[in-house]
């Protein structure tokens, strides 16, 4: 898509639908009003949009809803029903020529420069700079931190479940039904491809922003079906002989075979699961993934059986033995499942849905069809996961059938990155973690604290001034530059003010921190990255937003440019922020013409 | 609006944006599809949905979303473009016949019965029970969730905040900036309403709810003006007899006079802040409220100084004194501006703010006009509204303004539930709240895990056992009832058979809960409340959703049938929820047919 197209019709549902000036803050209007009436409506203002702490105990954000941000300075525009709304809303006595004033409003004079989306970012580091008239600026205030906030959030949340899980285990986004309302639900799916998840369960999301859409069945599917007499059609085509198959003796078959080879009886396993499992076999027989902890076990105990049931087992003897079934997770009219006490509780958990699992996947592959694989949404994953992976192996030798060795083990249930963390410590075999309400809000930090700060007005500085240090903004109109050492790794980034030259290749240049005097370093970087770019000017798009799937590429490549030491997850090592020798002065001025002189008394 | 319009015609921007069939998971489809292809379209089920724990380590929760869950069954249809969308994304396998029903498809089959919106619920008891055709039922689930479960969640989060701040208070939600998306903010908005706060500064809200705007100006309103030049028109027409009276004169003269009153120096006082204040006074005469923090010292210490300063104060005294102004948070060109050791750091922090706006509240009073009040946004709430209340009374009965000492004070600045409950034990003056990144993330637990659970399939009833007793579904086709005391609190909650007749007024009932078996009790209700009520059936329709309003009232009026200990903030007592005797027996029949006997070996 060119730049002209964007100009010319961004019409996402979502962005007509609630991403308009109205979506603000009523002390936006009010204080444009204020300004309108104090005169001010030539005033110039320079506005900057950063965060001043990197979420989740990390190092590092990932910046994400520059593409959003411009389609609202496109869209931007109060509709004659915006107008009676606020004619309704504010007082009566605002003089009718503001609403005149409003209603013409355009980001006509707005220049918007921006770091590019998708890259690693720090605080105090400007995301955005929004130049333009005083009122104008202010309004967009709210809309744009909204739209950044999130969206920078959940890409970073995505990145850091990226990088705990390793290039090669698939990351699916599965929070859709704990998200924060609707959109709360599109905007995690989005985000989070956009950091590094590989798809998502969301359909809408996948039509949307062309995310590919994963998903199976559920529990539920499992539960419904109650017996083999469920199934109304066994007959599958083989795949390349056309040949009519009965998939349901086939399987059968199979379950008695399989038994024998991985010591389960085939009497453990669920009848309703099997045809259960058999009817989505038939359904996609090109695509058999199946949940197989359906018919559980897991900590079965005295103290989990209701109180009715204690009886039964009140002796109190541990080494109870059968040869029946599983339980735990069990429904009705499913007569075949028995406890027992013979296995470790873990094993219990997917006797039945592994078995089952085996028998459709051959019966399937003897119509020519390879089955893709299982998910396990309860248990102890790690431990489940290799006694799949063994299970798979064994069959795949005594079968002579190395690719059911490589089915794909799909994990789900509650993950987070401390989960993962230690399913990777414990060697687990999974090779796709489905992951939903921890990713989806954040759970960890619900909310990143970016703030949009006046720091220039008709040409003069504004510095905000605070005993809290971490709040003293950073004045006036800058360039931020990253600097990057001989082996390719970021070694800072660097605010210049904007009068300044940019720094240059092999260099020296004086980095300070911006507060603590003793803090500074020399520089001769061996690449300079300019930060910003301007990306709308003169009412128009003049740099396009690249599309999800380069966002998403990005993400990865600035990310390869941060030390292993600033990424890990504990005690990471802060990036380094500093200021230009130029800059630093004209901070430190600026402080102390405004910062109070005590006398003794 | 009837059900017929409601019927007709839902079209919220929102809700043809985004909520539609394809804002599920994938896996829905999958097995609608693996549904139709065994045959099952004409399978009916009963699926119940309902959380298991409160949030927030409460024992209550406000259901909310039901009037959103109805349109998405009024609008629900596959478009063109989802049918697209489906045809390219699902295998190619799929019979072509499929597509065709799920563009015929409609809610017209379903049955859904849901708990009045707004009222206080409980685990265990379904929110919503939906039945009708296995397939779309199941089609249903993802979306539901999504409407259910973060309405409710802020809906209970903003109940729990009104139940703390008290009647007396006004709470403001204002957190779009911070919210999980454009949507998230919305939402927030909506839900706080309904669950007690007054009102949002989310525009788009106001205008799409019809929910109270509020919002006066920000701390950069008041940094973008230098000294009293910078407003060009000061004259203002007297209230009543329309006479021309100039604002600045007067404010600067009150400036003097109050300075004396309140023992402030006016000198302290910045005039770039003066001339903000006066400005909002001139645009808004009749809802002057004024942020009066923008100046401050606060914990003002060397620590805080940067360090190129600290040699301006390195001798270590304490007791400097200077009768200059208050810094802090203080701005370029504003040399009046100086600081001072003199008074205790907490009440430097209004000097500056507190005289400025009460001589612009003075002034508008000459006018004609009565000043609403101020706001704080930061520093040690309690001891500075105590103070700024004093002031106000203090200048009340000096001046003879009685309505002085009632002006209002906001106070803002990362409010939650135990901020509140820590000012309330302070004592604080405070009238009003507003309240941002807590509410709308609900910070202290970003999702409410409802879940939506097959309870019965073509007449045959479904339970899920678990070894976690808490995650046993409680089997079949229900109903619900409440039954009150006779002094008009709830009681317990009851489930029942729906073959059951209701429980009466007066008359015994034993109520049991599901899993104790000796946990019973008698109850002889003085009132019972059915909890159900159908919502929409044969695709209409049935029961109009209460609007915004109602469902707000509904919110208080059901809390206050809960008894104060289940209501606390530390240690609630749980609230009973239970089954009928015969309800009991039905679970415990299944469980047992269900459950393993183990054999000693």
């Amino acid at each position: 898509m060119s730049c002209e197209e964007l100009n010319k019709n961004i019409k996402m549902a979502r962005q007509n639908g609630i991403v308009q000036p109205l979506l603000t803050d009523l002390y936006q209007i009010t204080m444009a009003y204020a300004y309108w009436k104090a005169g001010k409506v030539n005033d110039v203002a320079v506005f900057d949009l950063f965060f001043r702490t990197n979420p989740f105990q990390g190092e590092f954000t990932i910046f994400a809803g520059l593409e959003e941000c411009l389609k609202f300075l496109v869209n931007f525009h109060y509709s004659e029903s915006d107008i009676e709304y606020l004619m309704q809303t504010l007082p009566e006595n605002i003089e009718p020529e503001f609403y005149g004033y409003l209603k013409d409003l355009t980001c006509k004079d707005i220049k918007l420069s921006a770091i590019e989306e998708g890259s690693v970012v720090f605080p105090r580091v400007p995301l955005l700079r929004v130049e333009g008239p005083l009122i104008v600026a202010q309004l967009l205030e709210t809309t744009l931190l909204t739209l950044v906030n999130f969206a920078s959030l959940m890409a970073t949340n995505a990145a850091r479940y990226r990088m705990v899980a390793g290039k090669n285990v698939s990351l699916l986004e599965f929070g859709l039904r704990r998200a924060q309302g609707p959109d709360g639900g599109l905007s995690a799916s989005k985000y989070a491809y956009i950091g590094g998840f590989d798809g998502t369960s969301n359909v809408l999301a996948g039509k949307m922003f062309n995310i590919p859409v994963k998903g199976t069945h559920a529990h539920s599917f499992v539960t419904s079906f109650s017996n083999l007499n469920d199934i109304q059609s066994v007959t599958i085509r083989h795949m390349d002989t056309q040949d009519p198959c009965n998939l349901l003796e086939l399987a059968t078959e199979w379950r008695k075979r399989v038994s024998a080879i991985i010591d389960i009886s085939p009497d453990e396993a669920s009848d309703g699961e099997l045809a259960a499992l058999l009817s989505y076999a038939l359904a996609f027989p090109t695509g058999f993934l199946a949940l197989v902890d359906t018919y559980d076990v897991k900590r079965y105990n005295f103290q989990g059986l209701p109180s009715r049931h204690r009886q039964h087992n009140m002796n109190g003897h541990s080494g109870y033995n059968s040869n029946c079934g599983t339980n735990g997770t069990t429904v009705l009219n499913s007569p075949s499942i028995h406890n027992t006490y013979g296995y470790s509780t873990v094993e219990r958990t997917l006797r039945s849905g592994l078995l089952n699992f085996c028998a459709v996947a051959l019966a399937l592959n003897d119509c020519g069809y390879r089955a893709v694989g299982i998910r396990i949404d309860s248990g102890d994953l790690a431990y489940l996961s290799v006694l799949a992976r063994e299970t798979f192996e064994n069959i795949a030798e005594v079968l002579k059938l190395p690719w059911f060795a490589k089915l794909t083990i799909v994990a789900s249930n509650d993950i987070n990155e401390e989960t993962i963390l230690s399913l990777n410590e414990q060697g687990h075999k999974i090779d796709c973690f489905g992951i939903g309400t921890h990713l989806v809000t954040c759970q960890r930090q619900p909310a990143l604290g970016c703030v949009y700060k006046l720091v220039e007005i008709n040409g003069h500085p504004r510095i905000k001034l605070s005993q809290d240090v971490g709040k003293v903004t950073i004045p006036g109109h800058k360039q931020a530059y990253r600097l990057f050492g001989a082996d390719g790794h970021a070694l800072i980034d660097l605010l210049q003010r904007s009068s300044e030259p940019a720094p240059e290749v092999g260099q020296k240049v004086l980095c300070r921190h911006p507060f603590q005097e003793s803090k500074r370093a020399y520089v001769s970087p061996s690449k300079v990255e300019h930060l910003y770019k301007v990306y709308w000017r003169d009412g128009k798009v003049t740099t396009m937003p690249k599309p999800l799937s380069e966002v998403r590429e990005r993400v990865q490549s600035t990310l390869k440019t941060l030390r292993q030491d600033i990424k890990r997850n504990l005690n990471p090592t802060p990036y380094k922020v500093a200021v230009s020798d130029d800059l630093y002065n004209f901070i430190h001025d600026l402080w102390l013409q405004n910062a109070p002189i005590g006398e003794l008394s």
